[in-house]
């Protein structure tokens, strides 16, 4: 099953609503007024500005929602450990799974033997679920023979900011490889509508050049001393 | 100065896209699948249902953005005290307040003699003011000076679900008339763009038929035993 | 695996914290003078009427940390999604699981035949794991075959409005089983340290005498019209 | 009106705790046992250790709760913008300000021509204050008079990650002086208590040896190019 992200809604013009209201706080005049004078080159320097100083708080005021499927129920309850952000999930209390699809690592994908075991592992799971429901178990007590690896559905939704700070975590190396790789999906969505919100955005190695993770580095970047 | 208040922005398609997150949490097919699917008056029926049932999480997916003028420094520390939600406020530290807008209080402003004394104090603050900074006090601590009633500007952006717990707590008649007023509002601005988001909601007894405040009750809904 | 959950630090006084921070919004005297002032009888009088006033920003000082153990990744995935909270949980990532303790259903438990099926798909689970980090899958990956009913730990703190909202949440008879197990034990260790911070606490029907579930309720209270 | 903090309570056994829940992360083993296993030593160095890799999740279930008075409501503004806080605060709605106490800003209170049209501002609006009330103005009204320089008292809970963020932005010299004061009196106090979760700790540039703020830097250490 294959990882599929969609940003399905934001936020209208978050840049300009982001340019707005840091503009606001410094100035005297009107928030109508600060819009007829805003020019684009003017919104763009701005955020620049804001976003050089790491002054953060006027990104919130944009948000950003996505579908997230084919990701594991490992990664989701990473996932949802940021708190920070609003979830609705697929629910395995009411959604029965006879035909589980699952999530493969990579790691098992590329050796064979591992593959085997995996896959009949992830069959007992199905059958072994199967037979408890037939047997009157209900679905939210069966689900306890499911793997991690079993697919979750879910809607995300995030603002500027927190997404900033969520990819600085999750965009390492030292991150799992799988919600490494929906963090580096939902950058490249974001950074296509709001490339100024994001701009340098991503690992804290890419944004500050120093990698804080002491003796764990993985060595892409100087560890600061 | 009179309350502007404006809705400059907010999440594109705010119920499709509360509903097709509720909906996901109990259906087993994908998220493209399910916004094929969704009529609108199945869209409108789940809504519906998730409010009465207050099933509030998914209203957590669609964001509103106000540009909030002409209210005062009273208004705006009682405000910042719920905390989910974002702000981006005009600083006193840095724009200067030569000429200080203020907000008066409408039992003030209803008793002549009353208002004289509160306009001859906001005199007497704006020249307090600007002698301090004329001996060359800083800005921010000239400002020590300025009055609750002095005018602030912000942008607030709140999502449906804390909106509707904001309504709740500020619609109240127990609130102060100057919050009360901006809750009112705010409200009418969101229920004219996603009239089901917020059908019902308003003051706690508006929205339960009962009043909470016990012996602090105003009368209007009778308290619950 | 039985659960296991143990109170293991919390704010020193905590009865007394809330007390004086609710007695300091309306009063004029110093914090001092509020303490000594205040009787025992004073401050349960206090706490009575706050929390009958449903005023609960006060109860958000006395903070309450559990060591939680012998709860599913079913439970603690469930768990987290309470957001005004903080969690240290084991990581499977990091520590092997190659002799996996489980929690079974009760359900499960019931039917010696369900059991067997239980049994089995745990032991496959255990021994795929194993096979695979043989063969040199890292941890990370190879806990993608671990059912949810593996066995994970936790340490977790609340504050006492949260705690509140938990309870209303999870010892709901709607609640799966073993979250509300886990709430109800939570219940009564912090009542036996607080009991006024948590009067009438529990599942809302207990709190309101009104199911708030509509037609899903459970029918132990009767749903309001 | 001087300023006066003071710790009134806090988690017992803050650095315990915390140290218990980082080491659980990593470790197969049970809560018990991890806290029969870890010496005086062992805790320390673990506290060292997430403190340097910025790891501060685990400083979350340690809680810090402040008496605050003598501050002015200009303060009590900007720190309730922290929403990852708890508060409690005198309500100029409910509590009478007959008689005002205020903060005198440092600069004022260095140049006696400031002094006395500070002074005479602040008679000025205690006079009106008192004879709106006279006229039958509600006191949540006629505050709207009162100066920002009014003294407010306050209860304030934040845990140890939080406060190690407010160290950050509110020690450094661009704050105003009367958050940037209180805010090193409260890194004193939790110092004593719990030096390890707060070594190193206090505004960005003395945790990270550079500045932040660009060209609005106060010059006390570089900025990062």
């Amino acid at each position: 099953m294959a990882m599929k992200v969609s940003l399905i809604t934001f936020t209208e013009q978050p840049e300009l609503t982001v340019a707005r209201a840091a503009r606001l706080c410094y100035s005297a005049v009107g928030i109508d007024q600060l819009s007829r004078q805003m020019s684009v080159e003017d919104c763009h320097k701005l955020l620049g500005k804001i976003i050089d100083l790491g002054h953060w708080s006027a990104l919130e005021h944009a948000s950003f929602t996505f579908a997230v499927e084919g990701v594991s129920r490992a990664l989701s309850h990473q996932l949802v450990r940021h708190r920070l952000a609003s979830y609705s999930q697929q629910s395995q209390r009411y959604v029965a799974a006879d035909q589980p699809t699952v999530v493969v690592p990579p790691t098992i994908e590329a050796q064979p033997e591992a593959l085997v075991v995996f896959r009949q592992l992830v069959e007992a799971a199905a059958s072994a679920y199967r037979k408890l429901t037939e047997l009157g178990i209900p679905r939210e007590d069966a689900r306890y023979v499911l793997p991690n690896a079993a697919e979750t559905k879910l809607v995300m939704t995030m603002n500027a900011r927190e997404l900033r700070h969520f990819f600085r975590l999750r965009c390492c190396r030292r991150a799992q490889w799988e919600i490494r790789h929906l963090a580096e999906t939902i950058l490249g969505l974001v950074q296509a509508v709001a490339p100024r919100l994001f701009a340098g955005a991503g690992a804290e190695c890419q944004t500050t050049g120093f990698c804080p993770e002491g003796e764990l580095s993985c060595g892409l970047a100087p560890v600061r001393q």
